[in-house]
């Protein structure tokens, strides 16, 4: 059945492309700010295709129009795109042509050449290059519109408007003042006067100020320019307390509105750092003497002051305490009938909710059941909630934002009797887990170089997961916090101590059963055997994970005697210490329940 | 004391420069075929500097002249150098000039821009693009000159004269003809019309040919060029005997005088393929329009066919065979005194040498007793020889050349009583090396992903080595075969099925003593737990490694508690495996060593 309102939106578009002259538009499903959540007034792909997952490129000419999305999103977008006048481009599968591709079959040879428009504020500047070069310039021109939604969008809604908060010193532990000056000294070190920062988690953390645009990232939509006159921060003006501008005019930081600073960069008299890879391109296309290079805040903001790491070690107590008692009301209500995915998840947010200074979730609930657990990116919604029984494996990954810190932790659920198989996995990823959560390692070493780790024990048995081991994880701010990871891809950038990272190997059995398990670590000095402090013997210091997360791992799954003697002692340290921390802010019943979930294999 | 004959020679050089017009000239320790053992006939940088170490580059202008080299050689540099004009820069020191620094420092400001010469045959095309590049343009033009050396050096060796002889089809596997193919076909793949081959073992490994012009390689100086007007071997016509000379005329292939190939590819008519950081710059200069990739050589050499794998497995249990008679005279002779790392080293030779079709060493023999197994790279010499006590650990690092295949093996020995230092040091290298040596691993993966197996166990108690964990292993050629490797630096190159990669990760404590356990081994399919084949159930296929080299791994320094019953059990195995080849080989009194030799932990 055809699609009225999609038709007639892309037939808008058509019409506003005839009058710019341009044959074909690229509607990606980015904001200017690099982000990876979004704010509806940018859902512009959404709006023009109906299709609403979280990743996808649209792309119209006056012919033609279609959609690329990934295999997450196969099924959905095939439905919301029926009746629409776009065909579903298949990331990742063979024969699916790329958008240049796409764009070269629907070229007719001898036409003049096409015009592609891309609104230059939602495409980076290393995008923008990139589809340049794919295009080529035989037969394309790549043309960088205003933004067309501002025009046709009629009931668009508006950027986001809420109010921005302090995030005071006692969480954040550094003053705006120190953190402008550090961020200048490395400016000036690359050949920079200043630098432009638009990421919106980075504006955040420089300004110790934190806001709601987004969801589960507390950062608000603006821009910060540090360099040449001063500090500038472009931003809604409505968006700011009077406590807010108190603080920002105290600290000599000018406020110009948000939409200022294409113009103002045209005017900048030194050289100002961007990073191409997180910058929108009309940024780029505003200076004129761009020093093109990672953002300084990038390397600063993930080493965490001792402030930061005692917020860590106080928001990780809590989200334990609260963990504790969803897993033990769980593993109780289970049985009982009548729990879905949905029920449990919205239990674990109250438990959440209950601990001070929680202000959210840090990203959406994944409460994977059975052959659920099994989809890695698996959000259960009204139409995809399914009971949850009292056998097999529950897959929890959830995180918690508290003023004081942000939590990601992940764990695998026995709902009763497991199959062999499902004990098999979920002691294989208990052991990637403990190999690499225990590692020690010399300076230098990059995550890629670890990440192999985790895997090792489960490739025996022909058994692997496509995604990375471990992330990042910022200070009241975005759970998923770069450039350090634990991938198999090269990434050389090494873990040195004061970083958060992530520990989460998994399992995925489709149709079957899902296991992952996750805690949040800290980089710190290695305690060494046979040797004093963490210099070693050769080419030191070492370095080791202490285990942010304070949460039991659930030991009736495991198979005993599949674990080395030495991975069943660093485990049961682990739990252990979960123990001795947690148990004295738990009741009797749950300091009990926790006692029994720690006994040492 | 000054040196007479090198400060003559150096004004020689200069003589030769103030003629030629330039400022400076450098002269690298490379020859033309950028590989790792150099004949004496281009041992230049030795005649000019009377430095005589493997690695070293000499830099002479007309006032100064200065030896660059590495910490291997620090001290016998600083001996050779001492009353010669050569300064000694020591790389990887602090405060060292590269070539192009120490060449500005020495540029006196206003004089008119310096000509800095090179042989283009000794330098290959990415090195003198790097020179290039750090020179600059601004003060220094690099220039390529003849060979000086070829005028000045009156008494030099001539280009070795050494016959070739075939290498049969029972040993090779696939015909010179099918290889030809090949490699055209590759060539074709790549835009390019044939291929220059420069790397001797890449000339050796396609024309199943053999030298002895090199220590070590069995390799023959030579050119190949394949294409266009068919294949050209570019070689001293006086190394062919006749039948060498039938069989290429036999399978098609000119033969022209070496020195004539860089006229000749003036004249190719088709682009020719050439490795950059492989081939030297005259042939880069010689190409009208070359085609810059990695030669197809490279890729094929690696992979081992079937009658190759049997050569090897041929060649290993004879080097067993020969490894196990040593270690056990080994073992009684040191006690009874006399013995020293260099007549252990004979008597080694000795036993290869009964061995059939052994053509000897696959490379100069490491023997390391006590202190000396610490330094990586210790060859023992006249000077430097020292008795083996009984007592401490002795480090032997050796490999043999045999028509059927190439070795490469490190045993470490317990010579009588040893320290708590010395065991633990041995069991922690062990773990590694069982970490690694059985690893099983996904399709795609590269050795850089593995190297941390190897390293992790010993990282606990703070020690590393900076060496690799393990190479490529040529078919009766070079024992250093690339380009895939266990290395903690990057190395994309997957490791897949009928690859050859040595396993020896290593301890050193300076002053004290030294651990390395090494094995050549085979990449092969894997064999999963609780699956049937290699598939694996996610993500495979999945593959494994089969250890070539069967030689036990003596038991007796091994602190038993500190090995996991994982490993315990997988090296067990191994020893049991090593006994049940190598036992229906031996007699009685070495089966019994062997038996007692092997028996489990």
């Amino acid at each position: 059945m055809k699609n009225e309102t999609i038709c007639q939106r892309v037939e808008q578009l058509r019409e506003w492309m005839h009058r710019q002259g341009i044959q074909a538009f690229i509607t990606p499903s980015t904001d200017p700010h690099s982000g990876e959540y979004v704010p509806n007034h940018w859902h512009s792909r959404e709006w023009i295709s109906g299709f609403n997952g979280s990743a996808g490129t649209a792309v119209v000419t006056l012919d033609h129009a279609a959609l690329w999305t990934d295999n997450r999103y196969f099924l959905a977008a095939a439905e919301q795109l029926d009746g629409t006048p776009f065909t579903l481009q298949k990331l990742g599968l063979e024969g699916t042509p790329t958008i240049a591709q796409w764009l070269s079959q629907k070229y007719r040879e001898g036409a003049e050449k096409w015009k592609v428009g891309i609104d230059p504020t939602c495409f980076t500047v290393a995008e923008a290059e990139q589809l340049e070069k794919e295009l080529g310039t035989s037969f394309f021109e790549l043309c960088t519109c205003p933004d067309p939604y501002a025009e046709i969008w009629t009931d668009r809604p508006p950027i986001p408007q809420n109010p921005v908060e302090l995030h005071p010193l006692e969480y954040a532990g550094e003053s705006v003042r120190s953190k402008i000056g550090r961020i200048l000294a490395e400016a000036v070190k690359q050949q920079a006067g200043g630098v432009v920062i638009s990421m919106l988690d980075e504006v955040a953390w420089t300004l110790n100020l934190r806001g709601t645009d987004v969801d589960y990232n507390p950062v608000f939509v603006s821009y910060l320019v540090i360099g040449g006159n001063g500090t500038t921060l472009y931003i809604n003006k409505e968006k700011l307390t009077d406590e807010v501008s108190a603080y920002l005019k105290e600290n000599d930081i000018d406020v110009r509105p948000y939409e200022q600073i294409f113009n103002d960069l045209k005017r900048a008299e030194v050289p100002l750092m961007i990073q191409p890879d997180k910058t929108n391109l009309q940024v780029r296309q505003s200076l004129d003497f761009p020093v093109l290079s990672t953002c300084p805040v990038t390397g600063m903001k993930i080493m965490k002051n001792e402030t930061e790491r005692r917020g860590y070690h106080s928001a990780m107590l809590k989200d334990g305490i609260a963990m504790v008692k969803w897993m033990k009301w769980a593993l109780e209500a289970i049985p009982q009938g009548g729990q879905t995915e949905l029920s449990l998840s919205r239990r674990l947010y109250e438990f959440r909710a209950e601990q001070p200074l929680f202000r959210g979730d840090s990203f959406e609930t994944i409460m994977g059941y059975g052959p659920h657990a099994a989809i890695v990116h698996y959000e259960p919604s009204a139409e995809t909630d399914i009971p949850v029984e009292p056998h097999g494996l529950l897959l929890c990954d959830s995180g918690g934002q508290y003023l004081d810190g942000t939590t990601d932790i992940t764990r695998t659920l026995p709902c009763g009797p497991l199959t062999p198989e499902e004990r098999r996995d979920y002691t294989l990823v208990l052991r990637g887990w403990i190999r690499l959560g225990s590692a020690v390692f010399p300076r230098g070493t990059y995550g890629s170089q670890l990440d192999c780790l985790a895997r090792e024990p489960m490739w025996r048995y022909g058994m692997n997961y496509l995604h990375g081991t471990g992330h990042g994880v910022g200070q009241y701010l975005c759970v998923h916090e770069g450039p350090h990871q634990f991938r198999m891809n090269y990434m050389p950038w090494p873990l040195v101590p004061d970083m958060t990272i992530t520990d989460e190997p998994g399992i995925y059995i489709a149709g079957s059963h899902g296991v992952r398990h996750e805690n949040t670590m800290l980089v710190v000095d290695a305690h060494l055997r046979d040797c004093e402090g963490s210099e070693g013997l050769t080419f030191g210091p070492y370095y080791q994970f202490e285990q942010l997360t304070l949460c039991p791992i659930l030991t009736s799954p495991i198979v005993r005697e599949m674990l080395q003697p030495e991975e069943a002692e660093w485990f049961n340290q682990y739990q252990q210490t979960v123990y001795e921390k947690l148990a004295p802010h738990l009741d009797d019943e749950h300091r009990q329940w926790l006692h029994d979930a720690t006994l040492p294999l």
